[in-house]
């Protein structure tokens, strides 16, 4: 437990454990603990019952504590990360398997990665380039450390990692033929697609990368080199890599929170994520601080409290409240019938939880209208 | 000068005084102080020769560094911010004439307004609702303070404020008659013609408000209550209500770093803010981590290092280079003639600078390649 005796409520921290829900200071994240560990138990069976492991992706929450309960709750092997100085975050915090999922190729960056093993922590990192093999070897052997190393692969979505078996192990011989690194797999994570609203759209866009990551592990094992790790998958495909036999990493992060964008997903039998899947564990609370026209509230809660990327938030439990636009400090809902009042509070399900989370600095557990816990964001801003 | 013994560059902190730009860990913010200093001296120059007083609204930057800069430099009388977690950052670092442009409503948050004046600050409110004086002067009176409020007026943004002179003169006339409580004036901010790209429109939304607050001012000097403080106008607009005759008091805010959709907008001449009024002086500072495909290339700089609800970055003085999509950690941008290396840095022009500035926890200001100040972002994710 923290000890929170130098915080001061409202400027440093909007509550504190013991308090009710309902004099937390607004806005804020609030998680609600029930339903956060129903998802977490729900996704650790789903993992065991695929027989793959589950590393949980740290980058959505930042926080060393939801991480330590994906481990203990959901078994989670580890945690994946984007950024050094979120892995940095969680090794402080004792987290000691961990993969920036991401490329590393600052010097000074890779400096940093290459000293979190002298902390004891397993490090792995991704590669698509063969200038960063080299300046990765010089750090681990500077270092006297192991570097683990996946090939990224562009498996559809785009952005980074390589294409095609031949340039997977062209890379993969780099790494294994460099000293103070080891070749541990391939990351083949396919991003583009975890928000298609149709399971079958999904579907299609999985077979592609299963097809190629197949094909890269075949052709990496017929020269001798075995993958630890073939890891990918969020939380909109992650039944589909976890089946595919070929996959045996996930690497899902949203469905320990959710967001008004997941919800919107449908799964293989047509039901909304949000109604019959993942449950909301994350909100933005808010309290109503002007009213002036009848049918028209504004809340507390605008660009510095919720991203707005993936869409506005959707009011939690109150379907005539419609979140109609967001400025940077304020929410302003339309409240047809007028039944808002100065200071009523309200829980937002923001549109997308990773840049929502990053806006702030605690998760406020609440559990039965009760703060039991506040946890600090660990990793909030740390981008570097 | 800050004492940063206790950082950690590239986990705490991405640079130190000192340093050469191009070591600074990214992403981060970086100011060019040249550019910032010109646009401080401009905004005071305006001012001073519209014979009207400017508090520079510091929701924008969040920062006691820049607001002490802006009324060393810049003539400033003070502050505005929106939250009183923002005035308790700012009267900390020292500042002591703050508005919190923005309703206050919760208890707990009124309370801690109305200590603030105990540290020895003017502390200003706006109110737009009758049942907030009574609590406003129950905290004023408990501390035995005095606190002042404006009468915030809904003069064309249709968000918070009172509609027309006699709502203004009733809820003066309760402020006035409140213990603890001081009338000091109207605020009236036309925030949402702020971005219209033509002078014109914006000179028309302006007008409405003059009208619309001149008539609220001689209501109130109907009944024997005079206006200390005629607030309002933005960067897009100040040189309208600088010239009405009626409003006294500026609370720009963009005008010292400027982003890209106030660039796209036109003063009077039909100039470009950014090509003949203000200079970018605040940027995003991104490097690029993977360049797979020839002519695309992959930055580290996405929705957690700027904000895009006001469209996405301009990749400053490279013309050839658009940002063109942004996702969780990473910033996509085509680069046709396969320029780019992996480690080259380029600054960003954040399309709003508001959030964007509220994602980082420092400014690095930079003059001639080199670091000369690493500020904090004192209010960074106050948002109580």
């Amino acid at each position: 437990m923290m000890d929170f005796s130098g915080y001061d409520v409202g400027y440093d921290i909007p509550a504190l454990p013991g308090m009710a829900e309902a004099a937390v200071q607004t806005p804020c994240l609030v998680l609600d603990l029930d339903a956060l560990e129903r998802n977490i138990l729900k996704m650790g069976d789903a993992a065991r019952a695929l027989g793959v492991r589950h590393r949980v992706h740290g980058k959505m929450h930042k926080s060393v504590d939801v991480a330590l309960l994906q481990m203990r709750l959901g078994g989670a092997c580890g945690v994946c990360c984007q950024k050094v100085s979120e892995a940095e975050a969680f090794v402080r915090g004792g987290i000691m398997d961990v993969l920036v999922s991401n490329q590393v190729t600052d010097l000074a960056k890779i400096d940093r990665l290459a000293r979190l093993v002298l902390r004891g922590a397993r490090v792995i990192v991704c590669v698509d380039d063969l200038s960063n093999v080299a300046n990765l070897s010089a750090a681990a052997l500077r270092h006297g450390v192991i570097v683990e190393c996946l090939v990224e692969m562009d498996v559809g979505a785009g952005r980074c990692g390589v294409r095609g078996a031949a340039a997977v192990v062209a890379l993969a011989q780099a790494i294994d033929a460099a000293d103070g690194l080891r070749f541990a797999g391939v990351q083949a994570y396919q991003g583009a697609m975890q928000h298609l609203t149709l399971f079958a759209d999904r579907k299609a866009a999985v077979e592609v990368a299963v097809i190629e990551v197949r094909a890269a592990v075949a052709a990496l094992a017929a020269v001798g080199l075995a993958c630890d790790i073939i890891g990918g998958a969020g939380t909109g495909s992650y039944p589909l890599e976890g089946a595919s036999g070929i996959y045996n990493e996930l690497q899902c992060g949203s469905y320990a929170f959710m967001d008004a964008d997941y919800g919107r997903v449908l799964d293989q039998d047509g039901r909304r994520f949000d109604a019959g899947v993942w449950e909301n564990a994350l909100f933005v609370l808010t309290s109503v601080m002007s009213h002036v026209r009848a049918d028209w509230a504004v809340c507390d809660a605008g660009l510095k409290a919720l991203a707005v990327d993936s869409g506005l938030p959707v009011v939690a439990g109150r379907g005539q409240l419609i979140y109609k636009a967001a400025s940077d400090e304020h929410g302003e809902m339309s409240d047809p019938d007028g039944i808002l009042r100065i200071n009523d509070k309200l829980r937002l399900v923001p549109g997308h939880c990773d840049p929502t989370c990053n806006l702030h600095d605690w998760f406020v557990g609440v559990r039965g209208g009760v703060v039991e816990v506040v946890w600090p964001i660990s990793a909030r801003g740390k981008g570097y």
